[in-house]
């Protein structure tokens, strides 16, 4: 399970982009991604911006047929990865206020592109501290998902520009014994605060035993009916789980987001399949966001992995892309720069695809809501056929 | 959604590897599949069979921990995909035995290169002709899967060569009315039937609504505990269901066989997504298994698209591959031709993920019972948060 020396690879799409020629290109491009999205490049206004601040901008647009009774459901999404933009050791307020001002930019560049939603990246005002195991500093980090200064802070951008925006947080649940939640925060485009949802899978693998600061969610898998479509996201780890993403296209959803933060080695070879899968399983948009860059801490921890102690987590890939209900995806943001990714859907592409292949009607659901009641029993007894050879392994 | 012109599109590892600087294709390689499949090479006997006889022939293995208490779980599985041999206008009896010579070749081959367990395609013993919906002739491909005469000449390669064969075949429920299933049998290593197993999901797509020939399947999600570790069987168009891959997977499988027949156009995009996210998701290996070629039909038949009527269904494109619980993969076999793939794998890759990854325990199942009870009422309300701007779109 070794990995790739990460930090040396950019853009996946740049490397096939030139070592192939023309007409080779569009076929590998096809067999990997589909044939559903155009690139629509980027406005020059735009591009200056994006050069001036150093970030990427890459701008798709995803077909639908047209339909006799319902007009076009056009929305664009944007998604945001970033780094930090300050060391770890610098104060708590600084930190934040310089990641406001790196993310008040992008949001602008976003506004210029006429995006309709933005979602940022898990726990985006923040470095992703839980590496380490230490509350202090790191949980003053936490804000109130309703009156923090996070939300607050994007509010006004909300309002301003009549767009909306998840914002991925720690959170604070101040009326609740102060525990801390990872949620995600939708701000509606009246700069209402119009729900949150926590994340409902919590990660326990090496460094990152999130448990240690927060616990499975408790707020089900709940839809945001916007003037963008009806949205859900699903924080990070629940991409793991077929049966979270399951749920929200059972609640209607036609886009989810997948705010990450998540690092080269282990995950990389999970990261193109499972937003892309969910996308193709349940009949809706996907947009997989995953911080980029690497976040040294002031203090040493270990991995759970044998090796020496170390104060970088390692290298967040980026990569972040949007797939389409009909399995076609976006090419991803770069592996080591910040970048906003802008999706042109039309909605009703998602009924169009449940009607050409039927996922839903045939997904017998009350067979396998059976099967659950009985696989959760302790006593469940696998169904399986032994061999009468004697030779099972 | 508009397709490539597939038929002119052989290999895609071919492309990347003969257009790629050695260095750049090892990154591009690890970036699509991961990096832990070696390719094993094949040995000169097999490889001057596979010439002579016209198939591809590719080894691959997967990689696993040594662990203290358990001795590495060493299988070899093969799976094939293949054209059909004779016009599908040629008696049946004659089709039927082209395909036997074929796949005994084939079979020769795979043990030859030591393969332990061999899955062949959905509904490998005769053309594809669901497409035509004519009952006739058709429908008398159709064998009892226990004394059948197919079931009965792979029981004779499965003794004498001490190996599993799983043969997906157009069932005939001789004892219950003469209905048909589509089903795969299992074949143990000393010649018996250890069991089958019915397509669980069938697809209702354009050409292929397959309800007219059989139903969803009736016999769960069993598992058979071999020789060669526990495996199990989905079938076709049950790739496209979460919980169906999931099922096998809480009944303990440790490798699930795709056997399937699907063209290029609507599906290929999916291709490459669904058998991999299940190995991910489930922790277990996915073999995905597609027929290749063009079947040509005595008859002109119409597939609900508004095109004209035709005899051919459309190209399937073959690209069959093995995918591990680690979300590494194999390249894929090719896009045209017929083709052995063996990938030696360990089985105790599968436990060593899932103690790192986690999924299965923090998967929270009774919270998607209780969900899926919840769902399954007629008069369920999805879990919606309304937008009070009033722009709900």
């Amino acid at each position: 399970m070794a990995s790739i020396k990460s930090e040396n690879v950019d853009d996946f799409d740049s490397i096939l982009d030139s070592h192939l020629p023309a007409n080779v290109l569009s076929e590998v491009k096809q067999l990997l991604y589909g044939s559903n999205t155009r690139n629509l490049g980027v406005p020059d206004d735009v591009l200056l911006k994006a050069a001036v601040e150093q970030f990427d901008v890459k701008i798709f647009k995803f077909d639908a047929k047209k339909e006799e009774l319902r007009p076009p459901r056009i929305v664009r999404v944007g998604i945001i990865q970033n780094k930090i933009v300050l060391p770890t050791t610098d104060s708590i307020l600084s930190q934040k206020n310089a990641l406001y001002n790196r993310i008040e930019s992008m949001i602008t560049a976003a506004v210029m592109a006429k995006v309709n939603v933005i979602c940022l990246q898990e726990a985006w005002n923040m470095p992703f501290a839980f590496c380490t195991r230490e509350k202090h500093p790191w949980c003053e980090f936490a804000e109130s998902a309703e009156n923090g200064p996070t939300t607050k802070f994007l509010q006004k951008l909300s309002k301003e520009n009549r767009i909306v925006i998840i914002s991925p947080i720690l959170e604070r649940d101040e009326c609740k014994g102060d525990i801390i939640w990872n949620t995600a925060v939708v701000i509606d485009t009246d700069g209402t605060v119009l729900g949150k949802h926590r994340k409902n899978h919590i990660p326990r693998v090496g460094d990152f035993n999130e448990s240690t600061y927060y616990m499975e969610g408790n707020t089900g898998h709940p839809v945001f009916q916007t003037a963008f479509g009806k949205i859900a996201i699903n924080i990070c780890y629940g991409r793991h789980h077929p049966l979270n993403w399951l749920m929200f296209g059972l609640n209607g959803a036609e886009i989810v987001f997948n705010p990450s933060a998540t690092i080269a080695g282990l995950s990389e070879p999970l990261w193109s399949i499972e937003a892309r899968n969910a996308a193709i399983a349940n009949g809706y948009f996907t947009c997989a966001i995953n911080r980029v860059g690497t976040e040294v801490f002031p203090n040493e921890f270990t991995s759970g992995d044998g090796k020496p102690s170390h104060k970088a987590f390692g290298h967040f890939y980026g990569s972040s892309y949007v797939a389409g209900p009909d399995g076609s995806r976006t090419p991803g943001l770069s592996r080591i720069r910040d970048g906003l990714l802008v999706a042109e859907i039309d909605l009703n592409l998602c009924r169009q695809v449940k009607d050409v292949w039927g996922f839903q009607m045939t997904q017998r659901l009350e067979l396998y809501a059976k099967s659950l009641n009985e696989v959760i029993k302790p006593d469940y007894e696998q169904q399986i056929i032994k061999s009468l050879t004697g030779l099972n392994l």
